[in-house]
Formats: structure tokens, C-alpha cells, sequence
């Protein structure tokens, strides 16, 4: 597939209320640059660097499967409080390609930190060393598959050459192009609020649309902000937003290798230097960074892999939040679920079935269940006011909210999916990304 | 779909190792009776009785689900140690359907008792009266839809009349097709015995094609045996074979409300009666039993909807049971690695995903993955002798084999599973059963 910027605007972003891009404009203290490695047999870019010349704090999540790739072992093994540089490749994921995929990130670390260390020499402002652990790297596509460290190497000039230090929406969606693979549209989301009187941007792109489920972290998502933050209050942002926003979401029930989500901070703004996460000056920009993590993952799940509609499921007074979240990703990982939603059947047993297989308490008694505004299930019994024909015509839409009241307890949880269709098989069945 | 008994051996029949038919003779205790009570649209069987004139010992297991449907907490109710007869109705579960469906299922008992208590008492030598919790229900359909009580209840009549006291192949052949549901085929299974020097039979049907994820019971399988055997004898060797057959299959990861595996024995054969499960004149027919039981369940999973491949998954040399099984179901379940088996794509890092974001203890160095007979990952390497061309062919076969070592112990686990084709999404996107 031959990725066009004009074209990424199909009809069903028209449409859809998720789709609709928010425009990127300049973030101080961040530098782009996308070229092709020539990772795909056809040409596009597969290779991003985000360049922070000045340097960034930064915090990340990371996946929590067993089997990791070799750049997410980098990046937990890296000790630096500040980084210069994230370098993102598509095609290889670098998982399970042993210890030459580690010493081929190494080597680039090393390449790319003695190159930028080079061009930082012509600016008199800037600091004179960057060190091999700066540099952060997100790797995503084929599992076991060689790592195309020469390719990579050999590009390291070129994207170095095309740094662009002003950012414009055209730049920053080439960037969100550059790091994607089966995804049908590229990811973007920003906010804008102000720490005390300091106005504060945060941007954010991300990538995904298979292979995922929530485990901490899932997919790829990098965050960036000019705010003037510690890498603790980073850590403790990230964290406190990940829960509702890129760990609520699924396509498939797969958790990949490669998951990673990270937030950065230039320190450019002019706000006041906030130590404690509980200030009460960062109540607007947890707040927005929720909004853009919530913003970029749900476009993941409503890209997720031949999807055709994007669904909320909200579990309500469940007795525990594992038990709420253990009903919402029982029907969102349900592919019986999936495919009568695939099909506008409001086939509503299904999502029965699948929250009597969830691990959490339920008394059928107390249960209800609600697809969009109407009830089906009320309190164990089928309502008196449920018509599958207006049940029918609600599926036809392509937002679909499903409902469902435990009755024993108050503890609530949102997760967001796709339907699943022939073309989540096609995509699939034969796809190397 | 309109089923008929002529038409069942398709050409994937013909070639696929599992789907050789055993030919089902008369045993002794067991009538059989197959109706229409019109449940579908289409005219098919959809009630089959079995008639045990004699009464018969019994064992059940159940589904793990959290919302049970009305027979089977009728069936958990009832305590009878001799049962007279089971009666089986498609196309409708009878799962949340509130008290309306128990109901339905106690009057049902109440008719069926008093019409076989009419017809027994034309025959001196068989008890003069059965009761009504001396009847069995399964069900199996759609969740959640009104339970058809009028129509079974009127076909109960026909139902008797038609009881067959000895049977062959075409009778078991019909009482197979008469409780399938989107099943392409009817499942049927035997295998034969000795207890001391009596000849004993072990016959048995199952249906189950989706909503198809072990949790004790899965789907729904009866076997009949003419062996005399008390039902805490039947108990126990039911619930040693269940676990190695039908709860190691999988289609969809999808658990019903309605699952059950009930084994049923006549007492009709001479065998010494047994009453210690460990007696050693047990061990064949245990074998036996496994056998007959692995069969159905093998022909489950290899009907799993839209099924074009059946896939065996060893996981060897785990720390513990759980742990095996936790990697066998994690890559049955994944819809990654199904597709990529669909597309017969050795898409090994998929497997590899899977393995990653199961429950088990992995230590990478220490993980190696066969595909057939090809060693593909060797201890943390790929393998010096892989060969993906070689591979791909392999593939292409119907029958496939996964096998992981974990490398970590010494336990062991076998699951079995399709792929997911397009055709599941066809049959998964409009269908009631």
C-alpha cells in the first residue's frame, strides 16, 4: 500500500465524528524529520526522528507482554534524565531477533548521536555532546523478521539533513504517516490550556491498528508539550491518564511486542516549575493530556483493523473496577460480539454471553443492558418496551454505544472497539506489515 | 440451511482425517426419537429424545458462565440418581429467559413424564412410573429470544410415537443432524471395550460450531454406554476425560450459557458392577471413554465455524499445567495467528505475540516454536535451518501442528482450534441459530 498525504482524507472520515483532524501548528524546542529507508518494497517513509535540540524530559509506558522487542529493552536500560532524539522505524519490529537486533540499536544510537553531536557543533547555543543514551526508539511492524540495520544506518545522513525545525500540520502529518503500517489513516490530537498564566500546547501522534489490547501500554503513542515538567510529574501523568485512554481500548485482544507510549517535554514554555503532581496548577493540563491520549486512542480503535463502526462499552456499578473492566473487555474482545455488530444484528445473547464469561461478579437479577439509548435487558428481564426493528436501525450507525448496569456495587469502566468484518480477515490473512 | 441426511458428506469430508464417519449400531437401554416442532423457518428435526425405558446412571458437567441458561439450572436442580429420559431442542437456548423459561422447562418434565408413564404402563416389565425430574433438557440457539414452549409441548405426542427402541446407524445419523445448529456436519463418535470379560459400547454425539471456548463443559456432548456403572463411577471418569478433550478446544474463545457434556449409562451390558473409579478393570474403558470424547471434541473444533484448517497446539515442558494451558489457548484464541493460518502464512512472530501476552512464565532464551516439523525458533534464535518457503508449504495442509517448549519444567498441554476465515465472519454477521 503506497501511503498519499492528499488522499488520507476518504469518505468515511467525512463522516465520522472521530476523523475529523485537529491542525498541528509549531511546538518550541521539537524538530521533525521523515524520510524512506527504503523499508517497504514500494517507497514511502518508514523512518521519523523527533529531535529535541535542546533536549527533553521525558516518561514512558511500556508493554506488558513477555516477549519485548530489542529497542524497548534499549529504552528501559537507557539512564538519562533528558534525551535528544526518538527515532521510530515501521516494517520490523525488532522483537525476537536476538542480540544482533539489540547491537544493531546500539549501533544506531551511536550513529545518531555522533552525527546530531556534529551538526550541534555549527550552533554555538546548543549543547556540544549528545550520548548514545539519548536516544529513544520505537520499532513496529513484522515480528522475527531480520532487523534492517544497514538500511537504517545508511539513511541516518539523509534524516539528519531534512531536520525541520518550525513545524507546520503538514509536517507533523507527515510525521503521523511516517510511523504507521496497516493503519488506514494517520493519528493526530491536540490540546492547548495554561499552567498558571503560561499557555501550554500538547501534541500527540500514535499508530496502530492490530495486534492491540490494552496491557499498560498499547501501540504506539508519542506525546509532546513545551510545558516546563519534571520527568517524575511526566511519569506520574502519564500514568494517571494511560488507565482511561490507550488501556481502554482493543481491536483484537492481541498485545504486541513493541507497545509503547511516551510524553516529552521541551521545558520552552514559561510556566512556573511545577515539582509536586498534585499542584493544583496542573489541574488543566492533566486534563487536556487526558484529552489528547483519549483523542489519539480512540482513533486508533476506530481505525482498528477493517473496522466499519467504533463502539463505547461502559460497565456501571460493578462491586470492583477490575470486575467493570473485566465486563467491558469480555464484549469488546467477543468476536461473536463483533461480528453481529459487523452484521447490524442486535443480536443482544451475545453481549449476555460475554458477560457471563467475564471473571466478574453478576447476578443476573440486578443486570441490565442498554444498546444506545435503548434498554434491552432490565434488571434480568427483557423489557417490556424492547422492539428489535428500533434496536436494528440504532446498529445502523456508525457510533454505537452498548450499556450495561451490574447493579452491585460503583465502580465504572469505558472501553472502545470496532466491529470486526471479512475485511479485518483480508488485512490478515496475508499482511506483513 | 436446510439439513439433509443424503448430503452430509461434503468433499473437506472426504479428505479430512477427522471426518471419517464411525457407524453407530444399537445399544442396549438407549430409544431414540427425532421430530420437527418447527422452531426453524425452514422445516428441520430440532428435538431429539433419548429414552432410557429401563433408566439409566448419569454424570454432567457444566458451563463455567456466570448466566446459565433455564435447563441447566433445571438440570442442577433436579436429584434424581436414575434418569428416564434427556430431551434436546435447537434453535432457541432458553438463556435469560427469565422465570418464563423455567417454567417452560418444568411443565415440559411434567408432560414428558406423564406421556412415557402412559406408555409404560402398556409393557409389564418396565416401571410403572417416571417422574418429572427424571428428564434431562439441553438446549441450544439464540440467547435471550422467548423459549418456543407451545411448540415442544405439542410436539411431545409425535415425540413418543416415534421413539425407536433399536437402533442403527441412520438413527443415530438423525438424532446427531437433529441437535446441531450452524454445525456443516453431524458429530458422532464409538469405541468398544471390555470390563472383566463383558463387552462394552461407548457411543456418543456432540454439536457445537461456535461460542466454542473450554470452561469445564463446552458445547454440547452426550455419550451412552451399556456398562454398569454407578453414576459417582460415570462422575468421576467424565470429569478425567473432559479436561484433555472437550475443555482443550477452542473456536472463538466465546463461552455459551449452555454448555454441557452428559454421560449416560444403561446398565445393561454384564459387566461386574464397579463401584471404585480406580478399579483396574476400569482402565480400558477409560481409555475408551477419552477416546470417544477427544473424537467428538476433535470434530468440534474442526467444524468451528468457517473452519478451512484444524490446528493442534502442544505446549511442552511448562512449570505448570496452567501455564501450558494459558500458552496452547492464548495462541487458539488469538485472531492473529488464526488469520495468518487462514492465509497460510507462517507468520511465526504472531505465535510468538501470543506466547508473550499469555499468563505463563517465558524466559525468551529458553523458548523454541515448531511449525509441523520445521524448528523455526531454537532456544531465542531462529532457527540456522529455517527455511520460510519450506514452511509455507507445509501450510498449506488441512491438519496443522503448533508445538512450543517453554523449556521452564516438565508440564504439558494439547489444545485444539481452527482458523478464522471470511466465512466466519459470514456465518457470525447474520446469524440466528
Amino acid at each position: 500500500m503506497v501511503f498519499n498525504i492528499n488522499n488520507f482524507f476518504d469518505d468515511r472520515n467525512k463522516k465520522s465524528k472521530i476523523a475529523d483532524f485537529q491542525d498541528l501548528d509549531h511546538l518550541d524546542g521539537v524538530s521533525i524529520s521523515t524520510v524512506s529507508a527504503n523499508l517497504y518494497d514500494q517507497k514511502r517513509d518508514d523512518l521519523v526522528l523527533f529531535y529535541f535540540r535542546n533536549g527533553a524530559s521525558y516518561a514512558s509506558v511500556y508493554t506488558q507482554s513477555k516477549i519485548v522487542s530489542e529497542n524497548i529493552k534499549w529504552n528501559k536500560k537507557i539512564n538519562s534524565k533528558k534525551l535528544s532524539a526518538l527515532l521510530i522505524n515501521t516494517r520490523n519490529a525488532n522483537a525476537l531477533t536476538g542480540s544482533d537486533g539489540f547491537i544493531a540499536i546500539k549501533e544506531l544510537a551511536k550513529e545518531l548521536s555522533n552525527q546530531l553531536t556534529e551538526k550541534q557543533k555549527l550552533d554555538e547555543e546548543l549543547p556540544k555532546e549528545i550520548n548514545s543514551n539519548e536516544i529513544l526508539f520505537a520499532c513496529t511492524g513484522t515480528i522475527g523478521e531480520k532487523f534492517p540495520f544497514n538500511k537504517i544506518k545508511n539513511a541516518i545522513p539523509n534524516l539528519i539533513n531534512n531536520i525541520k525545525y518550525t513545524q507546520n500540520k503538514i509536517i507533523w502529518m507527515k510525521a503521523a504517516m511516517g510511523i504507521i503500517t496497516t493503519d488506514t489513516k494517520p493519528k493526530l490530537a491536540m490540546s492547548e490550556c495554561k499552567i498558571g498564566s503560561a499557555s501550554i500546547k500538547i501534541y500527540g501522534i500514535a499508530k496502530g491498528s492490530g495486534m492491540i489490547y490494552p496491557n499498560m501500554a498499547t501501540t504506539l503513542g508519542f506525546v509532546f508539550t513545551d510545558a516546563s515538567l519534571s520527568s517524575s510529574v511526566l511519569q506520574k501523568t502519564l500514568n494517571e491518564s494511560i488507565k482511561s485512554t490507550f488501556n481502554a481500548i482493543s481491536c483484537d485482544g492481541d498485545t504486541s511486542t513493541n507497545d509503547m507510549v511516551s510524553f516529552f517535554s521541551t521545558n520552552k514554555a514559561n510556566n512556573p516549575i511545577i515539582k509536586d503532581f498534585k499542584d493544583s496548577k496542573l489541574k488543566h493540563f492533566r486534563q487536556a493530556l487526558k484529552e489528547v491520549l483519549l483523542n489519539l486512542a480512540k482513533r486508533v480503535a476506530g481505525d482498528g483493523e477493517g473496522a466499519s463502526k467504533f463502539i463505547s462499552i461502559k460497565c456501571k456499578n460493578a462491586k470492583t473496577e477490575e470486575d467493570a473492566k473485566s465486563v467491558c473487555f469480555s464484549i469488546a474482545n467477543s468476536p461473536l460480539v463483533k461480528t453481529a455488530i459487523a452484521g447490524e444484528d442486535p443480536n443482544w445473547g451475545r453481549i449476555a454471553m460475554a458477560i457471563g464469561k467475564s471473571k466478574a461478579n453478576i447476578d443476573v437479577k440486578k443486570l441490565s443492558i442498554n444498546i444506545g439509548p435503548f434498554n434491552v435487558l432490565v434488571k434480568g428481564n427483557l423489557s417490556q418496551h424492547y422492539d428489535e426493528k428500533i434496536v436494528s436501525e440504532y446498529m445502523q450507525n456508525e457510533l454505537l454505544d452498548i450499556s450495561v448496569d451490574i447493579g452491585l456495587g460503583k465502580k465504572d469502566f469505558t472501553a472502545y472497539t470496532m466491529d470486526l468484518t471479512k475485511k479485518y480477515i483480508e488485512i490478515n490473512a496475508d499482511y506483513r506489515s
